[in-house]
């Protein structure tokens, strides 16, 4: 009798977990595979919108819908099953209920309600529990980056986007900007776009540019919310960022404080907050070391004088800039898509 | 008896034929490998200095000392052997004389002076000629671009060399620039300048940073010809330029025409020409058009108002900027280096 592949199983559920993105939030994206003790797939899910069914429930139905008996059988799981009352009951009573005898976890979850609870209830349950090895915990992980940034510091993981010559322009002086990148840039800029809660922008853009700032390149089952820095009450009624499907929201009247204003986006449960702005509010953004990841479209063109990506506090020498570290540097298109993240 | 594997010759040979850079400038790279029909390796060998033995000689002479019988053998060289008389006899006729019976040549050679005469006397002696595919002449080409430049436009292949942060900044405001890239990509620059004829810059950088531009990083068998357009003979005589082994030379008194000196260049057996130079000087090149690869070093940092990478003269629209086309971006310690070429 074939043993069940875990490691497969784990990179299908991860697959899984991954459409979950634009879907469960501010659950986070999470995926499950029920293997018999043959290897045979009984059954599979990932997590639905929030206050429907988690992955662990999804994966249970398929497999009940299919007629198959899951006493004994193995739950691939990305992320340690919830132990609490949300709002819905708890992944791990499910899965002993239903029988199952071991349960491999990806990661375990940041959430202080569960913190290994869940990992401590099954063994309880006289389940066998493993953990993945560290590469999988680390792309578990990778894809609920903005859910442990809520659960573990209290505020959305902020992904700062920008589209750029190659020598870092983002228009020309008069602001003209269409295009710099092409059509594929643009593309995957909404996919990363629709992984986040909600989209953030200045009064500056929303008045030069009038941006929608909406998901409509790629499919989404929701639309991320959309947000307008507005100290000073600017906002047009007829602002097109207004003017699309999903709730948008002016934040204002007065100067907002940025850390402040991240507590609060975590309080409302946004994960991931995608900044598309200016180079005055990303210049905010960096110089008060809140971007956790820089997402930047290159275009492999030299613009010379124009705006620039953001409007910084001066340097008193080169070794006070801060240092970033190249996560990926892949081609899109004609384009570079690089991402950075803090050292 | 197992036949001869040419494809993993051809890229022995092109290995061989990179062992002649930073040597055998202004002859083009060539490498060589005389196999026995039962593929056994006879002799190898890459061109040598200017004046000295081509791949093919050394290659033959290899095999002599090794006591090789070379009659009925193939041949497999990465540029089409000359025909001419040049500094050394021609090596079609040492390849005939030698008895080879069979010749694979990469990429045909753009020299006039050849231009398929050798192939075809080789031909005309009785032996069998063959051409490798497409993917391996282009790294032929690719290998000695300069020499094709030359021959075939009458000028060096440009590649305009910079090192710039994200934003597309080479220093602060003032000037200072120690250091954007990191000690990786310091000594891959000095790989690329070790590939050139000549090392270019302008009197400005000099007066401001007194670099040597000098190959140091890497061993070379020569150092290029350093080269400063200096239009009104302000370069100090105790600059480093000129103090560093090998040739340097200032171009004035008087405004040098660009495309001029490219030609005189192209003249003087210049394959490669480096420029690394100032915002000025960068941007007059790139103006012109005249840039044939721009290799940049981008570091992983945002210095907001600082230098720019090239003084580009101001765009009317977005549309009418140059594109170029993205040959490779590959992270050289922290840093990344990107190789771009017009399209």
């Amino acid at each position: 009798m074939p043993a069940p592949d875990i490691s497969a199983a784990l990179q299908r559920a991860l697959a899984l977990a991954a459409q979950a993105i634009g879907l469960s939030d501010p659950n986070p994206r999470v995926g499950c595979v029920i293997l018999a003790p043959d290897g045979r797939e009984l059954g599979a899910g990932h997590t639905q919108a929030a206050g429907q069914a988690h992955a662990e429930v999804m994966a249970l139905r398929d497999a009940a819908m299919r007629s198959h008996d899951v006493r004994g059988a193995t739950a691939i799981v990305t992320l340690e099953p919830c132990s609490h009352h949300g709002r819905t009951p708890p992944c791990c009573d499910a899965l002993i209920a239903a029988g199952i005898g071991r349960v491999v976890v990806a990661v375990e979850d940041p959430n202080p309600l569960v913190a290994g609870q869940g990992l401590t209830r099954l063994r309880a349950a006289g389940i066998a529990v493993e953990l993945a090895d560290t590469a999988t915990a680390d792309a578990a992980r990778e894809l609920n980056i903005g859910f442990f940034s809520r659960m573990q510091r209290g505020r959305p993981f902020v992904r700062l986007k920008s589209a750029i010559s190659l020598d870092g322009r983002t228009a020309l002086p008069d602001g003209r900007s269409q295009w710099i990148t092409g059509e594929a840039a643009r593309t995957d800029g909404h996919a990363w776009r629709r992984r986040a809660g909600a989209v953030l922008t200045g009064i500056g853009t929303v008045l030069a540019d009038d941006p929608r700032l909406d998901v409509r390149l790629v499919p989404t089952d929701k639309q991320p919310l959309r947000l307008v820095l507005d100290p000073q009450g600017r906002l047009p009624a007829d602002a097109r960022i207004l003017q699309q499907p999903g709730e948008a929201r002016a934040i204002g009247p007065g100067r907002a404080d940025l850390p402040a204003l991240l507590a609060e986006l975590g309080r409302q449960g946004i994960n991931e907050l995608h900044v598309e702005a200016g180079p005055t509010l990303s210049g905010a953004f960096l110089d008060a070391g809140l971007v956790d990841e820089l997402l930047v479209y290159q275009a492999p063109m030299l613009i010379g004088e124009g705006r620039p990506l953001a409007a910084l506090s001066p340097l008193a020498q080169l070794g006070d800039a801060p240092r970033w570290r190249l996560v990926e540097a892949t081609p899109v298109g004609q384009d570079l898509r690089l991402r950075l993240r803090p050292t």
